[in-house]
């Protein structure tokens, strides 16, 4: 893994469509747009642009797309700013033509979706441009908010971060809890060489650098530093130097990242930037001309 | 609707029990919890509990307890604070017992929906608080996260605000862009009036005293004054008063909300405390012996 | 609400085509439509009408045109008469164009469909006919078809009704039921006011003139008078003019329901509209050449 | 097929458990009851029965059941008039007790189904009694409420019916449209004797008795006599007697029916049970003390 | 039933492109196709061709399209082999052209239903052609892979077999546990007289010339002669003969099955044509210039 | 990854359950089992018993449990043999009581997915002992059936086997065509450097001893050996050692099996164990009595 992140992963419709269906499903309810309904004519057409109120990292925008076109799939709509682009406040990020009133209905769960998104992008980019000069990474976590998991992870690639693991199955990290069920690191990785497959890999969370000697013994692939003081951080990323990837985790903000990637870690992982980042301020404005 | 929220209304399992097992599916994939299965026995018991690692409002204790249930029925879950309570720093919120392997399995996926609804219900905790010597209520919007509209719309009672609308549905909220595409004030209202049935309560935004007067005129059930300097809130109020409900909007903090409220606007609604609020810190402690 | 129903609202297919395609593969089955598979060669072309047998109010037509687009997306099908039309014994009221095996495939689900809609409008619209003279509106109530609720809302508006509320949650209706454990009136309102929502309007069901006075007092937004006799609604809507909408209900049918009007009540709400109307009488007729 | 049903066929309730946890949701909205949750107090119980308003033939009781144990599985719920069984005016048809508020948010859709269901039974009964001097049978048809058809057809079962085919894959019906695109009946039945399994049994619509002459030599299962005199009827019956079941159809009505049956008709199926019959009133009593 | 099987019954999509697309995501998982984002350049273009490497009956290349479609509606997919059409080692089933990642990402779930779907036609046809010169049909079971009975079943279609029943509801097959809970064949079919439809066929399944005396006498359609050798066979054949149809089931493989036709038995049947006939062996290979 | 393979991981009903009441709803149809329905009363009661008809390792005994609870949760179910253990020919691996109609319904259902996991189960072991007496690994692929992976992954576990990745997500496997597309090894593994998270594990296939080298100079963490002769993998494996995981894939047999893995290689991979074994004969034994 090299830290430039050359091209945005395709995200194939076939993996939020249906997320979308439900969210725009969960604002019509049962009747629909009461207000839409009554106020606008059906053969009222209109444009609308999707501009951004702040300035901020996009991430989304096929999402926010899907939204308008799940509603009504004759509505025109054109990207302006792709994913993984800096938007400045007031760049059009994407526009819609056709009817009035499904642009209108799908406003909402269009925006959401984008604010959401985009907010984790704008975090995850402004931690990762505060280490720009290091060699190290910004990854996120399994702390994302319930059901967007993929949608998440998406995002904090389009904000210049990389992706942990996306859930329990596609790798190993042995955290606290395990090591106490099993009594320790050498015998939790001993069962685990009798357990998963060749293509996963290991990652052990350690607190001590005893714990972290124990660990690269094991020949494991990655060491978790959990909550290490920068200079427990230093001498633990020269014990794992050519040995295993080292990932500093807890407590990381903007503040104190660059004093910790100094230290030569490889990774920083932040679970606020996927639970914690507030949206990006989006809105949609209307012309009625088309 | 007076100030006292004397009892959280309940929250039915069946309108959340699924979005819950989508949540702990995404989190297993789909070939499990591979450190777990491979490090802990399947005899093992273990006792967890889910702390407070800060001070909050909690909210979900209940959907915590269903995520371990659905994924064994069979463990111990006892809810020790109650949704709508405050916790302190270190207070623990749920113990749960039973076989080690799905307490662990299930950790994460209840703390994210618990981190994420106490830090709804604890940011609508600190704004109500702020306002508290005042009238005035905490409303959410329609600015949520998709798919947990309903979740976070409870978290906000939880937190001690109120609910605005659920969705498009429920009600009439007359925007920006609707009234550019109906004309006005009076022509919007006119076309509802034909249209809505009666249990639909209407709702018009207005950016001036001007908009507001036209209302007023059309016996609306409540105005969102938007964005509005203090000064033109406190000249709306007076002239809504006895007519409609005043509802503040835009740019609301912590900070500012004290002065809005001093104006006796009956609501301020924020769509931060359900977009943008950060998680609250919980973290589950696991103890060997039962 | 004025008694105009000027423009039908828009139904958005993402709120049925769901149910369309669960009720095309009930039909279908495993092994599909077993007769036209095995009669029908698979390059056979046809043109069908979907005529209707009775006259009576269309509802449901782009439901039916769902129905033979869900099972072949190149059906070109037009549809004849809109909903909210009156349709005449022998009218054609859409016509289908293609693939003769999708065509009769599709034509049982599609009819079930339009047939079931069409006899509630129809329904409806005879109610609304027989008190055509008064301001009074037909409403329709909660005694739905399970999971057809929002198309058969639908169809009363097409059939030149008004809605009640869809659900449980978006308007609040008090009940003899909820009187019987408030303990009264007067206490169930109090407990609503610390309740629910600005946007939620209260409509309380009495069964007595003093029941309805207290109700006033409370300054609810519409009272539902259960059952009552003429002489006594009149008296009713009197003591309510002004103050809150006043809804009759029980027994009311087509030939008593002018009498019920004629006591100035608001809204007359009548479940059989939904639950008990007769099929209209529908079907598809084919024809070989396009 | 003899005329005597003896016991009704079990209704597993995976076959409408999903429809019941729909129609639930449905009626809860996204808010759930917010008239239960303001006014009934977490604690408060209640007993409550579900009673017959007018007199009828009970099926769905087991439905009306799981629509309470879904919302709420501590219910105590008791069966008093099982399926299949005649209840009078003011018979106690269920009892539930337990917690209030449940009780209440599941009412209406247990008595939807109920309703329905019962009314379509009370229907098939009534013609069945209509008849009950000949061995005619009374069959329902595919002319069913969308998404509702397994529970439809057990409510005729319930009803002293008997099903006709449940969709287009379990058996053949050769109506007039496949007739013009296959040319006749004998090329009709050629073809599907080349295409359907030996479990198959095919059943062929005539209009006159040349065609059902032209039926019987191909020795089909069973032919559908459509719209038929009764003259005419008798004519077929004869020709038809020992070698296919002769089913009567088109305008059959309880005045009719008798008269349709004396032909010697195996069959007389009707698609107005399903899709017209009005429900039957029922309704929830409640009761505080338990 | 004749044995030559004209044309293959339509397969709606509609019955299968649920089964594709959650084939698709299974695949998928929630990050995606790794390998394939990182290597393929997003407006990479490719042609591809589905070869079949060893012989074979073709079924599925529709189901095989769909996953093409489903993950990318531009992509351009000519079918070359159609279903129930023989292929030699080598042939060219299917071209897909278009956008290379998805063309890539798609391949694994196209191939998998496409080699097990021709395998179990190519285990049929070769079945089939073992008994050509008898007029006896090879028909399949229940025994299917849970989810995929109806393109299972379909396979069994294209590859020259007929279909039995396709689950419980379609037809009555009397076994041996359900004779042990009735006391004998008289016994059962008189209950099933008096409870199944009239186009319901009932067949049983007999262990010996006395049960299946007993089960002629009771004119049910079919007979299932259980593991019988083939003299005896040949027996129950000619007491059948003219009054049921007869199944000839156990044990039958190529090497035997002439024998079997040879006794006049009209159908043999078996269950590893579904359950455990290897994939066909196919693949995918790409070609870079269109 | 050692070779022994101390203990099957857990499986969670969460990941199988909705699998199975598809499956059971997919036999069941609209109408249920008719057979059952008529034939065996509603109090009758059985104990039955899963019975192995040859010999083989046991997988999916507690989803074939399922079916039965799924259907019926009161039938008391008793697991003789768990999953990874040998049964004998005549060995009863469960035992069910309760209620006679939901075993019988239930029996197909059951059946199916065991006899479809022991074969997979039983092909796997096979192979694994015919080269016991090499540390070599037997492991499946992607070649699963559509919509059964997770559980066909899980049997090849309880054969002896272990899992390569479980979808295109979880790790990188560079083929041929990716190849093609990227225009060498180096380059593929440049991109991918640049693309996948550290915990993300690079495979990649190559078919000759350069390409081989070109890999191994990437430092990728394994290599497929695709269709390589024994001496030829003799040296690839030499090469290899230490450096990568070596896999050896493309028509393996358990005739071939032990020279293959006589040349030192880390795993043989087969794909015919999951789409192509034969379903373990399996049978379920009624007897009246409990």
């Amino acid at each position: 893994m090299s830290k430039s992140n050359e091209a945005l992963p395709p995200l194939y419709p076939i993996l939020y469509e249906e997320t979308v269906r439900r969210a725009l499903i969960e604002d019509l309810g049962r009747a629909g747009d009461l207000t839409t309904a009554a106020i606008v004519p059906p053969d009222a057409v209109a444009a609308a642009s999707i501009v951004a109120r702040r300035a901020g990292r996009v991430a989304g925008i096929t999402v926010a797309a899907a939204a308008f076109h799940c509603l009504e799939p004759h509505l025109d709509v054109s990207v302006r700013v792709a994913d993984g682009s800096d938007a400045e406040a007031g760049d059009t990020l994407l526009v819609v033509r056709g009817a009035a009133r499904p642009i209108l209905s799908a406003e909402r769960t269009a925006l959401n979706f984008l604010g959401h998104l985009c907010g984790i992008a704008t975090a995850t980019r402004d931690i990762a441009r505060a280490i720009q000069q290091y060699p190290t990474r910004v990854v996120c976590t399994r702390k994302t908010t319930p059901c967007l998991r993929a949608l998440e992870k998406y995002a904090v690639r389009a904000g210049g971060g990389a992706n942990h693991r996306f859930g329990l199955d596609d790798a190993v990290l042995v955290k606290d809890n395990h090591l106490i069920l099993a009594g320790g690191v050498s015998e939790a990785v001993r069962r685990l060489r009798g357990s998963v497959g060749h293509l996963v890999k290991i990652e052990v969370e350690v607190n001590s650098l005893e714990q972290l000697e124990e660990a690269l013994r094991e020949g494991i692939d990655a060491v978790l530093l959990d909550n290490m003081p920068v200079e427990t951080l230093v001498r633990a990323v020269r014990m794992a130097k050519g040995k295993a990837w080292t990932e500093a985790s807890g407590g990381i903000s903007p503040a104190n990242a660059p004093a910790i990637a100094a230290t030569g870690v490889d990774l920083i992982s932040l679970g606020w930037i996927t639970h914690s980042s507030p949206a990006l301020d989006v809105s949609l404005d209307l012309a009625i001309s088309l």
